[in-house]
C-alpha cells in the first residue's frame, strides 16, 4: 500500500496512512478550503481516503480519534519543518530531461560524499547545480547524498530525519531536488541518498501515535529499534522498504546507502533486507534501471554483501572502514592513539587484499572476537575512503583530512584510495584537499534535546587527551564554520591536490586492470616494512603501484615476469615548489625497462608503473 | 579455557572462573581443609588457580574482591542448592560400561520427552532404571531428558535452572545421572538433554556478580538477553559452547535439545550456534560419536535447520509446533478457540507435506505475516509430537492430550505422529494414554518472586474462558498431581494404548517406506475434507495411511498403480469392548486385494495398507 497523499489528477487525492490499532483517522485539510474528512481503515490498518478538490500545494494534518493535529509520518513535503503540517505534492509535475537513464554499473563508479547544507555557502539543492560540471570533469560520477529527509531547524548532518519521503524544506522543494538529479543524469552523474532505517530523530518523530513502529526486543543508541520483526511489524516493513523503492520511482535515483544496517534488527524468517531486495529487484527488472544499495555496517560480516541465498542481506556494497583506519593509522601520527587496534603496515596490505582487517580476532576496541574473512568477495562490494562525515566530525577538532596530513601524504593515501581494488569515495572538498573542519552540528528547538546533545558530545569527547572543548554542536557558528570553501580549489597546493586527484581517477578509468577487481588477480607485498606494493593484473597487462610511507628514499627489489616497465605516475612530479611544468602527456609517455626490476623512490611518495 | 573446578589426580584440583572486568577472585575451600587462595587472571579474563590436598566433594566459594562467598556459576554439583557452596566433582571417577557407545543414527529416534521429577513417585535419576526395559520394549530409543541444571527448591520444570553445568540436587548426583546415560546406552537407548540458553532461572542466578555475561541491547521474556556478541561476549560464548561439548564428553550424551533459541540473539560475523557447531563438530570427527542438536524455535524459519554455509544455524532438527497445532485444532473441538489461526484439514497436510503451516502469511495470533516455507528440508529435520510438556502445562487444567480427547482420536494423533515424515516425540506418560495433568509447578524461596510467578499464572489464563482457576504453581499438591501413574499402563484401555503405540513403532521401524524422509515421495491427499490420505514411497514399495476424521464411514477412491494391497494395521481392531483378539502376527498377514482400489473406513479411524 503506497502510503503518503498521492496526487491523482483532476484536483484528487489519495490520503493513506497506516495505523492498525486506531479507530478512527479524520484528515484535516488546512487550506483551500478547510475541511475535516473521515478516513475508511482496510483489513491490514490502513487508513484511506479520495478527496476532490485538492490542489497541489495544500497543507494537511491527521487526527486520531479526535485528538491534535498531526502531520503525515509519510508526508512528501514539511513546508513549514517537521512540527508543521504536511503538503501534498503533484509527483507528475517534473518534466524529466532524462526519462530513459539506466544508471551506471557500480563497479564503474567514483563517489562523492556531499551534505547539502554545508557543500554552499547557500546550502540548497539549487546552489549545487552550477559546481556539476566542475565534478564531472574531475572524473567524479556519483553523488552520495547524505541524509536530506526533514529534520527539525536547518542544520543538521540529516541523521536525526523524521520523514523518510520528504526532502528538507531549508534544501529546497521536491522539484528542486528532481532537477538536481536531473542534472546530474544530463552529465552521466549518478545520485545516491542516505536513507536512515535504523531510528528516527528525536524530535517531531510522531510515529509512535499512529502505530507500533517502535519494539522494545532490541536497543539501539537511539532507544527502542525500529519493530521489523514484532507483532503489527508488516506495516513498519512496508513504509521502510516501500520508501526504497520511492526514491528509485519518484526521485529517480541511483541507489542508496544505508545508515548503520547493523542496528536494523530482524530475527524473522524472512530479513527486512531481503524483503525490500525482493521488491527492488522487480523494480530493476520491470524497468531496466540500475539501483544499487550500499551498506554501512559495523559487522565486519561478508553476509552483508552475501546474496539472501546464502543466508546474506544482498547489498551490492559496504563501506570498509577498516581500509580507513588501517590508512589513517599509517599516515598520521597520531592515528594510533585514536584506532587502537591498527598499525601495521599488515593490516594495510590486508584490507587492500582481503578486505575486512579483523576477520575473527580479538580487538580491544570491541572487548572481543570480531568479524569474519571476507577474502574472495570480489573488491566492487566494498567502498573505501580516506575519510567520510563520520570520521571527521566525530572527533573533536572535526579535522578532515586534508587539515590532518601533509601534502605527500595526502598524495600517498587519495592514490591508495583510487587504486586499490575497491569503489572510491571522496567526501565533499577532498579533491582539492580542503582543510576547513567539518563539525557535527544541529538546530533542534526543543531546548531539553539540545542540552542532552551539547552534553553529549562533551561526554563523547571527555577521554580524547588532545582534545579542548568540542565545539558547541547547537551554534550556527559551528555550521557555518563546516562548510567548503570551493573559492579554494584552484589555488596553490589546492589546485595541486586537484591535479592529483584528476590524473589518479583518469588513470582508474583508462587502465584496463584497474577495473578489475578480482581478489585472485591483486597482490600486495610489503618490502622494508614501510613499502607496500601493489599489483593489479588483467591477462598479461598489470599496474604496479610502489607506496613509500616511510620518510626514506628506498631501493626495491621488485620480482616479477614483466619485460616491459614504463612508469606512468609518480607523486614526487606534483610538488608546488621546484614542481616539474610537465603536459599530462609528456608524462604518461616518459617510459623506460628496469632491467633489473630494481625500483628507486623517494620518501613518502608513489610510484606507477604500467608492466607488460 | 575448561570453567569449573577440574579434579585432576592426586588429589589436585583446577579452579577456574571468569570475570574479565575484576581484578580480584579469592578461592574458598570449606571443608577439608578451610583455606583461602588468591587466583591469577589471565589476559582473558580467566582466574585460575591449581590447589593440592583437595578429595571430591569438597565445597568452595568464590570471594570477588573480598565481597561475600558465591557459588561457581560452572559448579559441578550444588549438593546444598543454588544459594549453597559449590562441590568438587571427580568426573573420572564413574566406570563406564559403555565406553564404545557410539550413537543412532537421528532418522532412527523415537523420542520420549521425560521430566525426572514427575515420571516416578521418588522423582530421581535412579527411580528411572528400573522401567527402561519397558520404554525399550515399546520401540523407545531415545530420551529426551528435561532441565536438569541446578534450580531453586525441589520442585521446577526445569527452566529456572541456573548452574549449565551441574545436575539437580534432589534428583542425585552426577554418578547417579552417568548411571542413568549408561543403563540407557546398554539397551541401545540414547539421551539427550534439554538445555536453556536463552536465559536462567530468577532465583540463585549470581553470574551477574562475575562478568558481563547480560546484555540490555536486546529482551527477552525473561529480562536482559544473554550476551553472545556485545563487549566481553568471549567469555560468554565459551561458556555455553563448552558447556554444549560437557555434556557430551562427561557425560556421554548423544544429543541436546536446546530452549527457544529464537531468544539467543547474536548479530555478530560468526552466529554462536555457528560457533558452537564447529566445536562439536571437532568432537564427532575425534571421536566418531553421534551427537545431535535439536531446537525449540519460534521462528518457523528453515534456517534453523540449514547448515551455516548458507546462512544457517546447524541444527540436526527443530521441534515442529506447526504439525501439534493443526493436529490439535483437528482433534479436539476446542482446539480452534486454543489456535485460532489453525483449523482447516488443508494445513495438517501441508504439515505434513512440507512442514511450517505458517511459511509466509498473515497470522492472527502474531499480528503479522509469519514463517517461511520449509518445503524440501527432508523429514528427519524436524520433530513432531501431539503433546509436549509446554503444550499441556502452559494450558489452565494441565490437561495430557490422553485427558482430552477420547480413545479413537488417541489413536488417530498416534498414528499420524508415528507414520508421519518425521521424527517422533513422545511424553512421558503418552505411550499408555496417561490422563493424569501435568501443571505448571515450582519451589522458589524467595516468597516476593513466588507472588510474582503465582500472579503471572493467573494473569497468563485470565483470557481463557472455559478456565477455573490455575493451581497454585508453588503448592507441593501441584506438583505431586502432575506425576504419571506407571500402575495404569497394563490396565484397560490404558493397555489397548500401549499395545497401538507398540504396534506404530514397530511398523515405523520395519517398513523401508517409513524410513525415507524424501519429501518428494511423500504424498498427501484428502478426500471430502474430512480423510487425510498419507502415501510415503520407498522404490516400487509404498505405504498408504488412511487418517479418518470425521464422525462418519467413508469410502473412497484412491488412485494409484499399484497391483497388490495388503491391510497391515486398523485402528478398529483395538477396541475395548469387543475386540478381535488377534496375535501381532496374524493381523499382519491378513492381507488381500483391492481390485478397484475402493476403500472403506471406519469413523474415526486409521487405516494402513502395505502396497506393491
Amino acid at each position: 500500500m503506497q502510503v503518503g497523499a498521492q496526487y491523482l489528477d483532476n484536483k484528487r487525492c489519495r490520503f493513506t496512512v497506516w495505523a492498525p490499532t486506531k479507530e478512527r483517522i479524520t484528515l484535516h485539510l488546512i487550506s483551500s478550503p478547510k475541511r475535516l474528512v473521515e478516513m475508511k481503515k482496510d483489513e491490514e490498518g490502513y487508513f484511506q481516503v479520495i478527496v476532490n478538490n485538492i490542489i497541489p500545494g495544500t497543507n494537511y494534518y491527521y487526527q486520531i480519534e479526535d485528538g491534535p493535529d498531526l502531520p503525515d509520518p509519510a508526508s512528501y513535503y514539511q513546508a513549514d519543518g517537521v512540527h508543521g503540517p504536511s503538503q501534498v505534492i503533484d509527483h507528475n509535475a517534473y518534466q524529466w530531461k532524462t526519462k530513459d537513464w539506466k544508471g551506471l554499473n557500480f563497479k564503474d563508479l567514483i563517489l562523492y560524499e556531499l551534505h547539502v547544507g554545508t557543500f554552499t555557502p547557500e546550502g540548497t539543492f539549487k546552489a549545487i547545480l552550477p559546481r556539476l560540471d566542475e565534478l564531472k570533469e574531475m572524473g567524479i560520477n556519483a553523488l552520495e547524498i547524505m541524509p536530506i529527509s526533514q529534520f527539525p531547524g536547518t542544520r543538521n548532518w540529516g541523521y536525526d530525519g523524521v520523514y523518510p519521503y520528504s526532502v528538507q524544506n531549508s534544501y529546497g522543494t521536491p522539484d528542486d531536488f528532481k532537477q538536481l538529479v536531473d542534472e546530474c543524469h544530463l552529465r552521466g552523474i549518478a545520485v545516491f541518498l542516505d536513507l536512515v532505517y535504523n531510528h528516527l530523530g528525536p524530535e517531531g518523530n510522531y510515529f509512535g501515535h499512529y502505530g507500533p513502529y517502535f519494539t522494545k526486543n532490541y536497543c539501539t543508541p537511539w532507544g527502542d529499534a525500529i519493530n521489523f520483526d514484532g507483532a503489527y511489524s508488516d506495516g513498519v516493513r512496508d513504509f521502510f522498504s516501500d520508501n526504497a523503492l520511492f526514491w528509485a520511482e519518484i526521485y529517480h535515483l541511483d541507489g542508496l546507502r544505508l545508515d548503520a544496517i547493523h542496528t536494523v534488527y530482524d530475527m524473522g524468517a524472512v530479513h527486512f533486507w531481503e524483503y525490500t531486495q525482493e521488491k527492488l529487484q522487480r523494480f530493476r527488472q520491470q524497468t531496466g534501471r540500475k539501483y544499487h544499495l550500499i551498506a554501512e555496517s559495523d559487522l565486519n560480516s561478508p553476509r552483508v554483501v552475501q546474496s539472501p541465498a546464502l543466508g546474506g542481506y544482498g547489498f551490492d556494497a559496504a563501506w570498509l572502514d577498516d581500509f580507513h583506519h588501517a590508512l589513517y593509522v599509517i599516515l598520521h601520527e597520531r592515528g594510533r592513539k585514536r584506532y587502537e587496534d591498527f598499525g601495521s603496515i599488515k593490516q594495510l596490505a590486508k584490507a587492500i587484499k582481503e578486505g575486512y582487517v579483523h576477520s575473527g580476532e580479538y580487538v580491544e576496541f570491541r572487548k572481543k572476537k570480531y568479524g569474519r574473512s571476507s577474502a574472495g568477495i570480489s573488491g566492487d562490494h566494498f567502498v573505501v575512503f580516506t575519510h567520510n562525515h563520520d570520521q571527521i566530525g566525530n572527533h573533536p577538532r572535526g579535522q578532515r583530512w586534508g587539515g590532518l596530513v601533509d601534502l605527500e601524504r595526502l598524495k600517498l593515501g587519495a592514490a591508495l584510495m583510487l587504486l586499490a581494488p575497491y569503489i572510491p569515495m571522496l567526501f565533499m572538498g577532498e579533491e582539492y584537499g580542503e582543510d576547513n573542519p567539518y563539525y557535527y552540528f544541529v538546530s533542534h528547538t526543543d531546548q531539553e534535546l539540545v542540552r542532552a546533545v551539547q552534553k553529549g558530545r562533551r561526554e563523547e569527547f571527555a577521554n580524547f587527551d588532545w582534545a579542548s572543548d568540542p565545539p558547541d554542536p547547537q551554534s550556527e557558528e559551528t555550521f557555518e564554520a563546516s562548510k567548503i570553501n570551493w573559492d579554494k580549489r584552484n589555488q596553490g597546493k589546492y589546485a595541486l591536490i586537484r591535479e592529483w586527484y584528476k590524473k589518479l581517477i583518469h588513470l582508474r578509468k583508462q587502465a584496463r586492470a584497474l577495473q578489475n577487481f578480482d581478489k585472485d588477480q591483486t597482490e600486495v607485498t610489503i618490502h622494508d616494512e614501510k613499502c607496500l606494493i601493489l599489483q593489479r593484473n588483467s591477462g598479461t597487462n598489470a599496474i604496479v603501484c610502489l607506496f613509500n610511507f616511510s620518510n626514506n628514499a628506498l631501493e626495491i627489489n621488485y620480482k616479477s615476469s614483466f619485460k616491459s616497465w614504463r612508469k606512468i605516475l609518480d607523486s614526487t612530479d606534483f610538488q608546488l615548489s621546484g614542481r616539474k611544468q610537465l603536459e599530462a602527456k609528456d608524462e604518461v609517455t616518459k617510459s623506460y625497462f628496469l632491467t633489473e626490476e630494481r625500483i628507486q623512490i623517494k620518501p613518502t611518495s608513489v610510484l606507477v608503473y604500467e608492466c607488460n
